[in-house]
């Protein structure tokens, strides 16, 4: 029976959850998994100067989180050109996501994004009632165009983008996203999440416009920096739009150890560049399995590779059957995109275990 | 200028920050703080072993974080004697009251809690458009009798009530809430904070009822576990409401690192109780230096010490003078509550330095 003290709203959302995580597929099958190729974490992991400032942190873990981030957005501020004005700190992209759409969808708003983009946006956006309109992928590209359309036509709060896309790993170059940013309608606002950037080619993110009121860009410490597990994205906006997550944020609840995990991380080019060269070579191994066992690889400009199976029916037989056999994948919820399974990039005992797997599980349904 | 691109609701809210923290205020001054003693952490620190879990769990923050915290709620679980069910992690107790508000308050409801108690909840209820309303302290105690006549009158969906109380850190027995919990309206919900619960004599916590719909129970590891920097609080409820939480919560939010330092500071019950005690021994020093300066102590059950200065204006001159000589406190933000001063319990360092600084600050006004 659904809580009569519950709003409207929450009584009429589902119990769902964007992923299910493979922790919780380990307790399913009563097992580990031998890799784990299927969150676009990096096995790669963080700097070892990261690690070594979480360990130092967590013997100051009893004090309260600074709720500014001040070292951390400092050093970000200075990294990325941008003033401080420009930039809050997140629970991870998720959480500035959900924050967000807060902020600016009421019930019944109109919300523009692709159909097979990122589930955790659609939550937030059926979470605070928004209205979601999808627009199909073009050649398993995320397309402006049919996204800017969209928006005039129900007169959109937000567009969501990722650029490079998950889950295809395809990418737009920066020419063609500023183009984009010119075309958001009036009273609308773009969502550019670039969780993926770091991995990409020069060239495929437009330069930051730090008054530019028109697209908020997402990033994060998860993939390229490998810090998943700590939780921390920022946003880079125009002052106005980034001081009204202030109004809403949970203010004290950035872990003192996340920060300054992410801090190091972020002084660490270095480790990022050898990082971003390795997810370059584990992508181009993962193309190489594909094709040696007749599956399609897609280009992908992020740390994960989609390969075509030819049918969603034969990508769901291959997901399960590799989870099986211990090794954890995913793919993409919908038709067309769901003709490819989705491989993170793995270290090369990952990959060897890849290749041994992938030609039995392709026999195994 | 509003973005116009803001919810109604999200433009109307201002643009407000429940507490400002400890390392604002340093910036501000341009030197540290010799004694921080204003956020009711615990100096005396987590235990050892949950600094070296979180230490060991760094190396992993590449993967994300398991969603439902399966292990920690599993210890939890057993320590408490509910069932998974009757648990949900989140950011802080604070990150549980947002997605609680969120959950069960629509623009409009009415909300009740007591004038001076918990700002952060106030906020939440703000953020979501609830209609609060505020009954006095009696005798320095929240009022149970008051709260419960106010939902009543206002048709409340919450009430808000913190036991042991901050700031006061007065409390009320267990009888005295197990009668509090049989007299709320229906359609209500007590939201019953118990984050200093484990400062507390026994018998201040009624027991867990895992089927109770009427009361949900707050917990953290901010306080005598020493690890508010890592933002890891828990509810404990009736199954069908807490699994609501699965609605609206940021599944990926909580930090791996987190995650595992609570887990191992649940699993060291004697750090717990040792450092139980010092905290015992550090409010009795608290309350002795203020006799010592004329000021009144008030019983405390938490992890802080009210001393009575005699007025507000007093109070506030104090505090600033304190803050000025580099100690950091708190005080209440309504009268009459303001006119005591709020001392977390210290170190013996922290605590010598509060006994000479002391009459020094009283002199300063």
């Amino acid at each position: 029976m659904t809580d009569p003290r519950l709003t409207p709203l929450a009584a009429a959302l589902p119990a769902t959850v964007p992923f299910v995580g493979p922790e919780t597929q380990e307790r399913q099958r009563g097992a580990s998994f031998r890799a784990r190729l299927g969150a676009n974490e990096s096995v790669f992991g963080p700097s070892p100067r990261a690690i070594q400032a979480m360990a130092d942190a967590a013997a100051e873990a009893w004090m309260y989180p600074d709720p500014e981030s001040f070292d951390l957005r400092t050093a970000l501020s200075r990294h990325l050109g941008v003033g401080m004005g420009n930039l809050v700190m997140g629970a991870g992209i998720d959480g500035l996501l959900g924050s967000l759409v807060r902020l600016t969808v009421a019930p019944g708003d109109a919300v523009v994004t692709s159909d097979g983009a990122y589930p955790t946006f659609n939550y937030h956006v059926a979470g605070y009632g928004g209205t979601l309109h999808k627009v199909p992928y073009r050649d398993d590209h995320e397309d402006p165009d049919a996204l800017i359309a969209r928006a005039h036509d129900t007169g959109a709060k937000l567009i969501y983008l990722s650029n490079p896309d998950n889950p295809m790993g395809s990418w737009h170059d920066a020419d063609r996203i500023a183009r984009m940013i010119e075309e958001v309608p009036q009273g609308c606002l773009l969502v550019l999440d670039e969780a993926y950037l770091e991995c990409a080619p020069e060239g495929t993110a437009p330069p930051l416009d730090p008054e530019d009121t028109r697209v908020v860009r997402m990033r994060t410490f998860s993939k390229a920096y490998g810090l998943a597990g700590i939780r921390m994205g920022y946003a880079i906006g125009q002052p106005d739009l980034i001081a009204a997550f202030g109004r809403v944020r949970n203010h004290f609840g950035l872990s003192r150890v996340s920060q300054a995990g992410a801090l190091a991380a972020l002084r660490d080019q270095t480790y990022l560049a050898e990082t971003v060269s390795r997810i370059a070579a584990a992508r181009d191994r993962i193309a190489r399995i594909g094709q040696q066992n007749g599956l399609t690889p897609l280009p992908s400009a992020a740390n994960f590779v989609a390969l075509d199976t030819g049918s969603g029916d034969r990508t769901r037989n291959l997901l399960n059957a590799l989870t099986a056999r211990g090794i954890f994948t995913r793919m993409p919820g919908v038709a067309p995109l769901d003709r490819c399974i989705r491989i993170s990039c793995g270290s090369e005992d990952d990959l060897d275990l890849l290749a041994d797997t992938l030609p039995k599980a392709l026999t195994d349904f």
